[in-house]
């Protein structure tokens, strides 16, 4: 069973543990595979406790470091599995990476820059707590998801329990086409934003607000935004989702009350 | 005669040009020495046109380098002046750089990350055009002047014809501390921006709008003031100024309205 | 018919264009695969004029960037071939990034960083000149051979026209472990030289001689591993390689003669 | 009294603690003040111990950065004076900085890319440890003093209680002129090398051995000269000085000796 945790098209967490809490119940012999490339480091994981055998993730998202590698965890089951399994292993087998890192090595050139980088971008995750990563990816994803509302949008995740707080996919309205909206904001204000893939094309962008990043920086993603789709005709008003993306910020940053007290 | 191109301290620009003609008109013998740290590469200035004898910038504002080192350029008629002053000269004296320039070298320790740099840098400012470049100072500067107005605060400089565009510098509302918000405003979000310098200390604050910078990124630091401004209960409402910012780039991107047409 | 042009383990070039015509002698109508990895860009290498099919090589080595990036060349005989071909292709497939390419974009997150440093290292090739280039190697290669021969070693490429330019693996004398010696090199002296590979383990050491490096860098290396076997009582006389190795780069700098004259 | 520790152009080390004895002896009021330039951070001094009032370094030497920022310690007693001192300050007053730091600032704009580096330059040393570091240029430069003695020529240094352990200054024979050699050691090779200044000019040469350096990188330098005397017929044998060197910095390396055994 191979489950995405957070589905970058469309902005939709997936609920891993009840995925394990089905398979068991009905006492399915299979392993479960999770692609959590965009929430590792981002949004709560638990690789153990929710019964995962392989997680795969990268260096590019929530560990804030260039592509070029891939990050993943394997259970003792599924490292047993491997053993005996008879898929074709053309690029990657566990046995030749276990194998040469036993030896203080590795099966071919490692990339060495992301390995110290890696090192680094652990020590700032751990220094913040991970709990604090999550807290505040969950914020400045709020803060997104009020301006969505703010503007009379839709986002395509539809209720609070499977929102990603890495990502945001939201449907542009009726009549308008959301490939001209991302080329314009690039194209006048230099800001990329993602399309919308597969079924969504044209119909939705995405907004991604991961990694290392700050209540401001969605502020910056959100006015460029507003003023591509009012260049468009979109019906919106200037400011209108950034000022409830503010209140929300606000109202959220432990300091700013304290502060203002 | 020295003269202060930019005042960073108040956002005000200086008409050398009419400081020369002045000189001029009554024939009086001094050199004219401009300090164009906050001007140069950012805002058009005219060494030879407005009769500037000395220019002193540095490396770290328009040139958008890291600081240590100064870039001055100078008048014939002060070199040559040069041989003749009896000013004391303990850190610097043109003959001993020409001497050793001649030679294709420099009388001490040259910083050359800075002026690889530099030569990098001129490539950016040349690439865009000299023109482009103030166009683009201008249309930051602007949009934080409107945003400022629909706040209905008070820029320090005061008229049109005087307004840097590289920094500006804002009056609080009576009864307010403009120390307590910029501290405020980097301690809750992150945001650094100027304090009130001299007799204007506590009084306002200042938001620099100069080198590799976009419409969106002043728009970011414009979000961060008002919820700064907002948290310390200044009568200013959430996104007013990011809203009249945004008008104002969005009426002067030529291709957002290429684009929307 | 997959041929490795340079061998890494071995130091030892293979003709391609050889096997090529001896394909083309027997009318074989296989493809010819060339892993050039190690070679491309500090070797001379044809594609069309050696009738190569596909050409596989990294951005690690000649190219001299980071990992994390492979270069693939392919003839238009391999990509018709492409569309009937049955093996397996779960890690890459043309079609996708051909598809993905026309667009403007990739079927997976690109490594922008590497495709910026490709586009600066390709510069710096072509200001080199890949001629010139490629002598550069072949220069610095053959003083480390002389200095190989001056401590009485003998290479595991056994004559000239087999030679790489890119690394040379060198025997150490029999009754002498190669890995306590590249072990002790790096540990006294900080210099980390390749290990011998497969049947050769223990047996020979390499020295990797490719990519932005001048002779110079080559002597330091040499001085290295001298030091280090002396330490180990290899019967060298310390000096004699790195003596070797400055004879023949004095006689073959232009530069030298010339301003020496 | 102002006394260079370490004098660039001859490698020579004055003893700081001999004049501070003399000025004691003779009941001197004088201030001690010590450019230390390039020696700080590689070669042993005590500023409290020798009785240095001003110490004077910067950060493009022993401390491993760019240039950019002086690095001044100064005594108690010499700050006192401050507060009567008649001499023109145009540049900088101690009174200024304490001021502006007290408050958590400077008086004028920051080197702060520099001042982060420190941070990690202090790290570095700290943990190599200082007698460490201070061993290792020692190490380094003894290195090089061997093999000059092999070249047959003579450092400006007389005797071993001055030598420099940060630049030796070798006079080149009689009948050769150093401004070519080092000319053609950079045209021909690459490698930059100090030349001779005021009355040494023409007639000796410098290398340079301090910082972030290596037994094995002072022999590749020692390997390029070689190349260059040897190209203009100095009277040396390639690979002597090399040898030289080596066998020094063999017997010297404490692991050398141990993974031998």
């Amino acid at each position: 069973v191979l489950v995405t945790h957070n589905e970058t098209a469309t902005g939709v967490r997936s609920d891993v543990a009840a995925i394990r809490r089905a398979m068991d119940s009905c006492n399915h012999p299979a392993m479960l595979y999770v692609d959590c490339v965009s929430s590792l480091a981002s949004m709560d994981f638990r690789m153990d406790e929710w019964g995962v055998d392989l997680a795969v993730s990268g260096s590019q998202k929530g560990f804030m470091l260039a592509t070029g590698m891939a990050i993943i965890g394997v259970s003792r089951k599924a490292l047993a599995a491997c053993e005996t399994a008879t898929c074709p292993r053309c690029f990657f087998d566990f046995r030749d990476m276990a194998g040469a890192n036993a030896k203080g090595g590795f099966p071919y050139t490692p990339p060495l820059q992301i390995l110290y980088g890696l090192r680094e971008s652990l020590k700032m995750l751990f220094e913040e707590g991970l709990d604090n990563v999550f807290a505040r990816h969950y914020r400045i994803a709020e803060g997104v998801r009020r301006a969505v509302r703010a503007w009379g949008l839709r986002l395509a995740a539809e209720s609070p329990e499977i929102y990603s707080d890495t990502v945001s996919t939201i449907f542009v309205p009726d009549g308008f086409d959301s490939d001209v909206l991302t080329n314009h904001a690039f194209d006048a204000y230099g800001v990329s934003f993602g399309v919308g893939l597969g079924p969504m094309a044209g119909k939705a962008f995405r907004i991604g607000h991961l990694g290392s990043m700050t209540d401001v920086m969605a502020l910056s993603g959100l006015s460029a935004i507003e003023m591509a789709m009012k260049d468009l005709d979109y019906p919106i008003e200037l400011g209108s989702g950034v000022a409830a993306a503010q209140a929300y910020y606000r109202s959220t940053t432990g300091l700013a009350l304290k502060q203002a007290a």
